[in-house]
């Protein structure tokens, strides 16, 4: 057997190959800490080998390892000079989770262990302060009793409440030490009423028990969803951490904080922290109390009063400046750092790369690329390109004027508006239905993630800038606005009031994360700035990428802003959405109503001047760049009406009877539309509507020529090909109408025809289908559906299920399938590269803006992939760590 | 360029390779018969080859064939002593399409060509009959204006029924050689009223359009739909038969005929034909006159008073019988022969392998291995195994009284009920929303098919047993009852008299096309009979094939069904079928609404026991057989009501709201079912299903084995499978519950676990998904669905325009589609066999039923196919024959 069990403390602490892998993030740091000669607390770390140990097995901590840990605690011991369960000098430790990533407060954690009716006298004796004692004594009680004995935590909250309601007394420092006393006692029985179990007084037993709780942990439900969302394997298990305690909270000379070496928000290269005088760790984080800054400048910037660390512990501050700029040295990044001050000594309690907003990341990555800290290969490989997409999006319009009803802290930057929702519950519910919210909560906890995640952005009443909703917000991208402590919010009647003004559940408001305004209704925004830090990421991915990115565009205003964002090309043009525009959706329906061909060419008629000049609006904007249209795609039916009174609009406005429009509804009704009459299936059918669309694009082509605009080589794009056949008869058809406009207006065109590769058949067939096209176009939405045998839209029903069974690791609507819709793609590409040289291959469903997919399709060698504007800055990026990662 | 033209008419003419292929089947036996020495009238074909040109061309013979044919003219006029165009001696040639296979009455067909003004005096002095003269060259001109001009013939009905009228007669044959002569004029200016141009009098000219002519219908909408519903490759082509005329129909010692060799009803071995004197061969065939027998034992089995052939001209009879002793040695094969005999001369117009019933089919086979004709393997070679159909479908229950309201021919056994329609439009429009009709016309024609082939039966009131209406439904196997005289067709009023009942359209009829009746309503049947004939052909193909032949069956009856056809196991057992029953459905649907697990475990609690009876009841059945159970695969929905009074009703039964009922359906609804919640994504989401059936089959063979009932291994089977960990997953379930089971018993259980290959992802992960696997049953239905991007429900909107632009050959739900479905089913068996040796394979979708795709499942290496219980005599067939075709 593998060792299990590493100790930390001092420059001996042995450096271990995947250390992170071994000993979590938290382990592996302070070892690495220790050897720096900075002053950590001595510990030991328990490897994840022993997690996945105790899921084989029984989940108990046997008889080898439970020995193997008091061989441990013996080291920490003699470093302390302490004494684990001693009656003057007791030693207690913290008993901490640490997996591979930090998993924020998903996992339990139990501080003070080693207390119990003796120890506890001991400790009020050496630190002359029995309050502090008592409190702490409590504090172990509450904490053990919730996370091993399973007692909810309320029930002591309700206790002590309860208290200082019969004392008189508002606040928990107003408690003395007797009183902690009296409600020790009343916790213990509360806990043998609860559990049949008392509190443990063993030290041993409690720290087994703690160790395996944090175990156990591992799968909590909160956990698992954290997983699932961070994508994080649940094989990789966590590390346990059991330190000897510092306390920040044994006087005024005691303080404890976190910190980041730059600014995680802006990514400005300056400290920034919180501290708090007499407290510890967990009281920063759960924003129970609101913290102080640590440098003078940004408690001046920000026009606080409470004096900063720098001010009231200069000498500590001091110390503690060294050791940051030390560890961004050593890990060549930002860090978030947590210490705490015993005493006026300092001690380190974790060190890890800090996480940022996408702006600070490209900054932080820009800028020590300029420090010389990393290379630019680095600084690209260091961005995580999914988060890019916050910065591309629209921020508030400052024009505008806005009722700004309250500030708060700028916790997650972004704009976002929605209705007020007051539980995360209800946040995923409207989510469902499509509808966007603001989750108004006094603060987060983990039990929120979900409605976090469903809710359009976050504000809370309590917290500071590192509280639990502005951490989890900044990592998921959503604007956050934290510690509005202006807002009321009274969960009970669903509301909350800023002075006299009284906001409703369902009411509209608009939050600014950037400058942690809260403001009534929408307020409009404007387009976001991709100059500076972003483009020089920009300019270095494109140094470094071989694929092409295009974009997913049908309008104007959508082609624009992806040329903006440095498309080279169109992937997908989706003809029929220019179909529902107010003016043209009659005639489609017209056509679609028709009983016979004439009918449907008259119709066709009046639908051919508008695409024409869609297509001539979008080959101007893209200016010679390639753009592939898709002839109709969607099944007809999706274009008639639905409800009965439309129906009747419908019959009035064609001057027909109302069953003629039910009977043409009802005779189009399919029952798998996705695996229904559409893609080319139509214009095998209905020759003539892809004759009309054909005949739009080479008119544009034309008149852009006669104009002499810089036009575009379009690449006409069959959809939903499953045969050869299909293709061949459909290249005719194009063939044929081009042939014809050309002869009509004496002018040659140059244009490509090739398919979209969306139908397993398609794959395998794609030697023959090759034959007849100039490119292939993965639309791997589709073949994901087929290759799945799942339908997107009704996969919500079972895809959480398949998640929690790890069934799949992400939805493959999300991530490309590599192993089932990959091996198609990789058929496809060599058979019909093998058969056609020259066939250029791409990639045009959502997963085009996916970095995880656009590294599988720069290895399985494709020429470009196609995504939504937004997501073409991604694709860059994404596109150059593929490459740099090959 | 190869040779295009081949002469016949003696010995002398060359045996050709493929001859059939390049002679059509016509001209090949034209040839074949001539070098046997029989009386072929002397002729040439103009190879199928030509027609490639002729396509590949403007559609005109060009000049250099031209020459060529007027070259092979010249030798028929030197065999026939006669001249083409000639004022003496003139010869007159039929011109005729003959391609590979037979297609009755499906192209062109030009007669007495060669008569013009001039040569119709030759031809009336040379015959010393004016009126024949002048009736041919009528009848001509109405065939040529037809076929090459495009009139339509109506017009020259109308004509001479207007003649007829003013003349003031009845019947064709009073009129008289001047009444022709004037109709001839009255021809010639109609065809130039309505093409505006003249009718040729050029004969070469008139050759020239006719050959045109004939190459032309390979084309028209009536061949195309007989080759789409015959699965005939259009890229065949048909070859074009030039031959000198034979005139039955020159006074009474002509005549003109039809025979078969054998009965192609029955098989008797007897002569089975029918004749007409002073008849032109098309008299016969279009059913316009009722035709007399040709053998004396025919005529008076059938109580006929017209004298037979064998009786009125006993010399040809007796040289006619020689022949056809002579061609059925020749070639080996029961021959459907024409003949005409011109002034007491017989000669030989046509002779090819004849069309039969299944039966009759069957019938002749195993005869000529006992005539030592043929080998067991060439009998089994030779039969149809889809024609096998139509013996195994019941028969009418000749115990229950019927009420006969008329008799006629029987023209093509089993019996039918439907409701009356009288056109083929109808027929089709009645079959698309499932409702069984029998089309009933005074006669058919090749118009017709498509509503022949809708209808579960036809009736007509005119024709012979070698009538249009009487092959074509053998063909098809439908049954007919053909020349019902008793019956009076209105079309006006959609209405048929007999006597004075009166049959609406809509009225129920059934038909018994083996004895000919015809009776009012629904007749009640009886099985078919599996033995004689039948039962050695079975005997023959188990012992040539490898494939073992399972069934697809959830009920007893159909169960023993099975069995008694043969099968050798259960394939498919859909669990999901028995949850339809009256009983069950309640607790279905009660299972389904509950929200939560305790609600769905008491309503699975009560159908347990229905469902572990049911599986008893099938293994007791299949005593010690293999069965495969699927566990439940459609998704949840479509258990539940559709309509608000149904959701009512289950409301009220269950108790609950139907708000409830109405927000559950919504709930489930989905928008593509066939790619949504369904198949083990249940068993994921909601184990207790699945657990529970696994408990009922598990009881089921525990139950058997204490009662020493001998019980079968059970193969359970998970659907839908996609990724290795589904099975994984579903397979600790099964063996989970087994081992539970086992326990409570103390009992030993043997099964098997293993999974549909349906969806691409599945084939191509095979590799994996064979660890857990100890078969793979591929369900090609839903297989070829995905790999596709085809529902089978949806796919009628687009399927015929598909067959169309033969982008499909055939229906891909009814033959597998080889190349793209096919591959996948490859893959899949050489991954999943590669991986686990002893996997075993079959396939269980509809295409186990499938001639064609049995075939490539023995290509394939599978071990086993599965198909509906009437399938499983023609899968034993069909596997081997596809084993002695390897």
């Amino acid at each position: 057997m593998s060792k299990l069990i590493f100790g930390f403390g001092d420059k001996k602490a042995k450096k271990i190959p995947n250390s992170r892998n071994i000993l979590g993030g938290k382990g592996s740091n302070l070892a690495e800490m220790a050897r720096l000669g900075l002053p950590v607390p001595p510990g030991f770390t328990i490897s994840t080998k022993m997690c996945e140990i105790f899921y084989k097995g029984n989940k108990k901590l046997n008889t080898k390892i439970k020995a193997e840990i008091k061989k441990e605690l013996k080291k920490i011991e003699s470093k302390t000079k302490k004494k684990f369960g001693d009656n003057n000098n007791p030693l207690l430790v913290s008993v901490r989770s640490g997996s591979r990533v930090s998993m924020p407060g998903m996992m339990d954690t139990i501080l003070n262990l080693g207390l119990n009716d003796t120890t506890v006298e001991a400790l009020s004796k050496k630190t002359e302060n029995d309050r502090f004692a008592k409190d702490s004594y409590r504090r172990f009680i509450q904490m053990y009793a919730n996370v091993v004995m399973g007692v909810e935590t309320y029930h002591f909250e309700e206790m002590i409440d309860n208290y200082k309601l019969t004392k008189g007394v508002l606040q928990d420092t107003e408690l003395n030490s007797g009183d902690w006393e009296g409600l020790i006692n009343n916790f213990k029985k509360l806990i043998k009423e609860k559990t049949n179990k008392n509190f443990p007084q063993d030290v041993n037993e409690q720290l087994f028990g703690a160790i395996n709780a944090v175990f156990l942990s591992w799968e909590s439900k909160r956990a698992k969803t954290y997983r699932k969302l961070n994508q994080i394997p649940s094989d990789w298990g966590t590390a346990v951490n059991v330190q000897s305690m510092v306390f920040g909270n044994m006087g005024n000379d005691c303080a404890t904080g976190v910190a980041f070496t730059r600014n995680p928000s802006t990514g400005e290269n300056k400290f920034f922290g919180e501290y708090l005088i007499n407290a510890q760790g967990e009281d920063v984080v759960a924003g129970s109390r609101t913290p102080r800054y640590i440098t003078k400048k940004a408690r001046e910037d920000a026009g606080a009063k409470e004096k900063s660390m720098e001010e009231t512990m200069p000498k500590v501050f001091k110390e503690l400046k060294n050791i940051f700029l030390k560890l961004e040295k050593h890990y060549k990044d930002m860090q978030d750092i947590e210490f705490t001050v015993e005493n006026k000594k300092l001690w380190m309690l974790q060190t890890r790369n800090g996480k940022r907003t996408a702006k600070a990341g490209i900054k932080i990555a820009v800028d020590m690329v300029k420090e010389k800290l990393i290379s630019k290969k680095e600084a690209i490989l260091r961005i995580d390109a999914n988060t890019l997409d916050t910065l591309l999006h629209p921020t508030l319009d400052e024009k505008v004027e806005k009722k700004v009803i309250a500030k708060g802290l700028p916790a997650s930057p972004g704009a976002a508006s929605g209705k007020v929702v007051f539980t995360a519950d209800e946040a995923e519910r409207m989510s469902n239905q499509k509808e966007d919210t603001i989750l108004v909560r006094l603060e987060t906890s983990p039990e929120d993630i979900h409605g976090m995640h469903a809710a359009k952005g976050i504000l809370t009443a309590r917290g500071g800038m590192t509280s639990h909703a502005a951490v989890v917000a900044r990592g998921m991208g959503r604007p956050c606005v934290s510690g509005s402590a202006e807002i009321n919010i009274d969960y009970e009647s669903k509301e909350f009031k800023v002075g006299d003004l009284v906001i409703k559940e369902g009411d509209t408001i608009t939050i600014d994360g950037g400058s942690g305004r809260v403001m009534e209704g929408i307020v409009p925004t404007v387009k976001p700035d991709i100059s500076g830090y972003f483009s020089t990421i920009m300019k270095w991915s494109d140094d470094f990428r071989k694929l092409k990115i295009r974009t997913n565009s049908e309008t104007p205003k959508d082609t624009k802003m992806a040329r903006n964002f440095g498309a080279e090309g169109i992937g997908l043009c989706r003809t029929e959405h220019m179909f529902f525009e107010e003016e043209r959706i009659l005639s489609v329906r017209q056509m679609i109503v028709s009983k016979d061909l004439d009918g449907r060419k008259i119709a066709l008629e009046r639908l051919l001047p508008h695409q024409k000049n869609d297509f001539k609006e979008i080959f101007k904007i893209m200016k010679g760049l390639p753009v592939t249209v898709r002839l109709l795609d969607p099944p007809l039916h999706e274009f008639l009406p639905k409800t009965d009174k439309d129906m009747e609009d419908l019959a009035r406005s064609l001057n027909l009877g109302v069953k003629e429009i039910k009977d043409r509804v009802a005779e189009l009704h399919e029952l798998n539309p996705m695996l229904g009459h559409r893609g080319c299936r139509l214009g095998i059918s209905f020759p003539e509507i892809y004759e009309m669309q054909c005949r739009a694009i080479f008119t544009a082509l034309i008149e852009c020529k006669k104009e002499k605009i810089k036009s575009v080589i379009p690449e006409i794009m069959i959809p939903l090909v499953s045969t050869e056949d299909e293709l061949g008869i459909m290249r005719k058809l194009v063939d044929e109408v081009a042939k014809k406009v050309q002869k009509e207006n004496n002018l040659k065109l140059e244009y490509f025809v090739g398919t979209m590769i969306e139908l397993p058949r398609a794959a395998l067939r794609a030697a023959p289908i090759s034959k007849y096209a100039d490119f292939f176009s993965f639309g791997t939405n589709d073949l994901t559906q087929t290759t799945y045998g799942i339908s997107r839209d009704d996969s919500g029903k079972f895809l959480n299920d398949y998640l929690d069974h790890k069934i799949f690791d992400t939805d493959p609507f999300v991530s490309i399938d590599k192993d089932g819709v990959g091996e198609l793609v990789k058929i496809a590409s060599e058979r019909g590269r093998k058969n056609n040289k020259k066939l250029k291959l791409g990639i045009c469903g959502e997963h085009g803006g996916d970095p995880k997919s656009i590294e599988f399709c720069s290895r399985a060698g494709l020429n470009y992939v196609s995504c939504s504007p937004f997501r073409v800055p991604i694709a860059k990026l994404a596109a150059a760590q593929a490459e740099l990662r090959k």
